[in-house]
């Protein structure tokens, strides 16, 4: 039997969220119903903050409770206050997520609060999660590496954890926010909050701004964890991560684990639509790194089936 | 102190075997002093190969004698006959190297001999190399797929493996030629070449085919491999393999393991300038998947100059 590893589509939330191209709450549902459609059955589907900051984000509201019901599909949201937190439940929302950078500068600038303020916010935010029967996730954001401060020691990261753990969150996801992490940091870290808080805990996040995003999966895979977040065709960044561009796109990850012989449950091939549905939809053009290899092939096969018609 | 391991730079045979422009003699010693600035010790300087089966190499014994004998520099060159290895000699070479394939139809199509006409005059260059005093290289080649028949089983590798260590290698390097390794099978193979000859014998052989290749340089890493074949800018594949586009850049090996704390002795900044040599001589557009992230951090670079400056 093939270990199960879940895919955690943050396309639409994560990926989306900088692009200059609005997309329309029906843009948004015609993405996921693709990605649904290749077998994804996990995903960050939106997140409840202020529309004037994330114009992208804007229609939580109406796009939450018109997500495809599909059996086993599950959505979370990302909230940063209680107002926020009210939104998403009001919306359906079974699983809120919290986004607490590792630094002060960075909780600065991407949310205009200290790190103490956060800390304690996100804190509150994961124990009333916990008290109200909702799924509670918490990342620690540029978990690795900070654009304004620089490489994160591992015990800044096992302390944010383990304070939102003791609040109450179900799910530690680790990220490298801006893809600066090198394969021995990765282990470093994920052997640490692995060791610290179980396997079945853990999630990880990554970006291949380096081009590092699939070994740096591969080592957070050997470290034993079974749940990864990435972007349909490497959508995405943080606004206010400078150098944060490019997700891990869904497409890789699911190539390199299904060719392991993990079982995802998505179909690689059917991720081409999907990615299809995203350029059209942000107007870029977009693609993971087997895009190259997948071109090659269709070339073959199209010129095997000119050359069986003749 | 860091670990060593060491870059094996490959571009000048395995890289430039296919260009379809010519590369004189000159550009070859200009690209290879490149390297050298950068910090490569070692290099697949050439192959003794037919001029007609292998035009770009017709020069090897003009070049030979002719590469920078800069203190610590090691130079390879691949032959597949005892006419090629008397070549090899009379221009100086001290490390011989044959690339037996993996399968039958493999060798019948690159070097028009059958597995076992292949193994016998393969394992006759190792024991002939061994006891004239020459170091004995052997690769075994497509050694994870082959483009004709598939797939390639580990036993059929440690077999193969097995010979030329007897006949006298003392080096085994375990090569993916057409990049179609999955990280699984990878540790399956480097796993069971390391546990059989020990790391200190093995080397490995990547290319970047389908987007896996520093993911299976770290794999073999955490084998025990410590020496690693690549090519700058990626230039290169193998002319009788479809698919083979792509070698491992060495960039992209040497950014991994030095951010990781590995030590190549090879400044990566300065492979920038090597990957221009091989980009004029070829006519080509090289570069490995860290090239987005270097060209972003120059235009940052520039842009932080030019307001310094006003």
């Amino acid at each position: 039997m093939a270990e199960k590893v879940v895919i955690n589509e943050v396309g639409l939330r994560d990926g989306l969220q900088i692009q200059p191209k609005l997309v329309t709450t029906e843009g948004k549902l015609e993405l996921c119903q693709a990605l649904i459609d290749s077998g994804v059955r996990s995903f960050e589907a939106t997140s409840f903050v202020h529309p004037k900051a994330v114009p992208q984000m804007a229609d939580a509201d109406a796009l939450f409770p018109r997500l495809p019901k599909t059996g086993g599909v599950a959505y979370s949201a990302l909230v940063l206050n209680d107002k926020g937190y009210e939104r998403a439940m009001a919306a359906g929302v079974k699983s809120v997520a919290i986004a607490l950078a590792s630094t002060e500068t960075m909780n600065q600038k991407n949310i205009r609060m200290s790190l103490d303020q956060a800390t304690t916010t996100f804190a509150g935010l994961m124990t009333r999660a916990k008290r109200e029967g909702i799924e509670a996730r918490a990342y620690i954001s540029t978990a690795m590496a900070c654009p304004y401060e620089g490489k994160v020691p591992v015990k800044v990261v096992m302390d944010l954890a383990d304070k939102m753990v003791k609040a109450g969150a179900d799910k530690l996801a680790i990220a490298d926010t801006i893809g600066a992490s090198s394969p021995a940091q990765c282990e470093e870290v994920f052997r640490a909050v692995v060791k610290e808080w179980g396997a079945a805990r853990i999630a990880a996040h990554f970006h291949d701004t380096r081009a590092m995003g699939l070994t740096l999966a591969w080592v957070a895979l050997q470290e034993g964890v079974r749940e990864f977040d990435s972007s349909i065709g490497g959508l995405g960044g943080c606004p206010f991560a400078p150098g944060a561009s490019g997700n891990l796109a869904t497409e890789d990850l699911v190539f390199m684990l299904n060719d392991s012989g993990f079982d995802t449950g998505v179909d690689v091939a059917k991720l081409r639509r999907a990615v299809g549905v995203a350029e059209r939809l942000t107007g870029q053009r977009l693609g993971g790194r087997i895009t190259a290899w997948w071109l090659s092939q269709e070339r073959k096969a199209a010129a095997k089936a000119a050359q069986a018609a003749e």
